[in-house]
């Protein structure tokens, strides 16, 4: 086991009807920013709960946060923090809502000119903005976490962020939000959730044995829970350990004390970047020729992974692991995620050299745990994912 | 799943050598008390390191609080704590010393004439005087929870408090001191871990799980490293295993969402508080009547423990169950660890009555998952534990 740090202070109210306790969290004095994304949750019920729990703030509200939060919308909202002295953020959505209000968190306590230096130079954010969530999409885990994805149009860029600055303070997880959430959602945050936890896992043995266990707790999880939630999003008992599996998925317990991969995700942004194919989906594309390019170097824990989680339970090493990537692929395929580029676009040709060139130009030159997936490497994975 | 809050401050510095590492975490115009036990720290090489660690802070050494902390002892520091103006404190060592760091924590900032009414009247600690750890002893998990138990001889009661003012701001934990740690204490920590998991998940199915699943992944864990660490202490893999599987049991995760039993420590803590038998083996002694007693109730959980962690194939719940128990009673045997009182005292006769006398007087009227759990059966079940 590598040596670690870890220190995680959100608090989590997690439960049916949670989002009326939040206030208590809430500085009294507190200038608030109410953000959030696209309307849905007016239709669902979100809206009208939070603002009856924000009834002794003044509150500013800011909607209209995108999908693939982008860089020129949230500027606007940097704007209005400033004008307004907002002390504090309410982020209600999903990742896209929480990673934006990261971004502003970071940004609004920045003393640089020009705010994408947090992203283009990874300058890590010790103190932001304080802020909490209202989770209405388990997906990302940025929920309980201090990291940020975030999208600038302008230059079809996807860059992360972080710093111990950007946990929320609180978080609030009902699952019975899970109820009012497309299905097509409901499966990408499941893939997602599950490749998350993969990215942190499927390296190499390093004798980690209690995150290895808890890694294929969650994957199992996961796995048992999918069906019902997919077949009905209105299961209590499923919704709840999805929402909770997804958090645990990446809150930063599982990843401690292990080498991390993380290169699927590193390629599956540019393929949002370029086609703005949904973020998960893109996780699934690259996964299997990721593991299989990479095949003797993770063999032994896709085995691992193919005994404990399918419940394989016999062949070598080799035939295990083989058969762990085919099982994770027929579980996206259960979920209706497809996981070919050429299911998405017909204009895949050139995407693994121009990803490979893109790398070579930022001085992404060692992906992976091992530090060693070259630009060249990661162009023959992606076209693996042709 | 219940609903529930979690939250868990407490900064983990794991590995080789991070005492080293932990003066960037004291403020640095603190004026630090240091804590520890019996000395033992003074032969393993790790007093040395915390003087080091803490060359650039005022520090008053405050030695001797003994395995079970107690209360009079306690007093003494408290009162040093008062006259030298302490603002931090740092707690070397197990559980006990831990723990008694805790109760100065609030008894330091407690406002009332009589610091034991915090245990007797049970006053929650909102605020405490702040302190880090460097634990020496895998077990309790105190090092990552707010909560604490306290000995006072004079009376022969062992109470417990907590509060969210009582998690550590850090706690270290170098699995490097597991390999001076002898056997006997080693056999304790694993068996103290493992009751612990049990206390949280061994009630009745309420669909938490990835809770449950959590649970499970602690306790195969201790399973598999027990015997490696009890046969090589100097083991590091097994060693971190084994320490860092302590501290999840009870740091408050695995609890969450699910009712919680606790009766056996309930229990036990009257056996060490009237014979001084180790905290660990008390709880060996009464979980094998508890769960038989209460059989009905535990059955399906104890069948799915039996099936998840002990690999049992085949049988019908009660089956499943039944086999489970001696599995776990096996376990605590390999360990050289007793399971009867009558083990450990000849003087057994009548313990029964008294403890349900005692718990009758404090109004400990029903315990368990259930709170059903009376006196008169705490009685049965102690008694079977002869």
């Amino acid at each position: 086991m590598l040596n670690f740090e870890f220190k995680n202070p959100t608090k989590i109210l997690f439960g049916k009807g949670q989002i009326a306790n939040m206030a208590k969290e809430i500085p009294q004095d507190a200038k608030v920013m109410f953000l959030y994304g696209g309307g849905s949750i007016k239709s669902n019920g979100v809206y009208e709960q939070v603002k009856n729990a924000l009834s002794a703030f003044d509150v500013v509200e800011f909607a209209g946060i995108p999908a693939n939060p982008e860089y020129a919308v949230l500027m606007e909202a940097l704007n209005i923090i400033k004008t307004r002295n907002i002390t504090f953020m309410l982020a209600v959505g999903g990742g896209s809502v929480i990673d934006g209000v990261k971004f502003l968190s970071a940004a609004a306590l920045y003393e640089g000119d020009e705010p994408w230096d947090i992203l283009k130079n990874s300058i890590r954010t010790e103190h932001g903005l304080p802020f909490g969530t209202v989770l209405t999409l388990p997906a990302t885990g940025s929920e309980m976490n201090s990291g940020a994805v975030i999208t600038r149009k302008e230059t079809q860029e996807k860059l992360s962020m972080g710093g111990p600055g950007l946990f929320p303070v609180f978080s609030v997880l009902d699952p019975q939000v899970v109820k009012s959430i497309p299905k097509r959602q409901l499966a990408n945050g499941i893939t997602d959730a599950f490749t998350h936890v993969l990215e942190q896992y499927m390296t190499y043995p390093i004798g980690a044995l209690l995150q290895d266990r808890f890694a294929e707790s969650i994957l199992q999880t996961l796995v048992e829970v999918a069906p019902r939630v997919i077949k009905n999003p209105g299961d209590y008992e499923a919704a709840a350990n999805f929402m909770w599996s997804c958090t645990m998925a990446l809150n930063g317990l599982i990843q401690k004390g292990l080498p991390g991969d993380w290169a699927i995700h590193a390629m599956g942004h540019e393929l949002t970047a370029m086609y703005g194919i949904d973020h998960a989906r893109t996780l699934a594309i690259i996964l299997p020729g990721h593991y299989n390019y990479n095949f003797e170097a993770k063999k032994e824990k896709l085995a691992q992974y193919g005994q404990r989680v399918w419940g394989i339970q016999a062949g070598t090493t080799e035939d295990m692991a083989r058969q762990a990537i085919q099982k994770t692929v027929d579980f996206f395929h259960s979920l209706e995620i497809d996981t070919k580029l050429s299911d998405y676009t017909p204009d895949y040709e050139g995407t693994a050299e121009k990803i490979s060139q893109r790398f070579t130009e930022r001085g992404w030159l060692g992906l992976g745990e091992h530090k060693k997936l070259s630009p060249h490497d990661v162009e023959k994975v992606v076209k693996m994912s042709y």
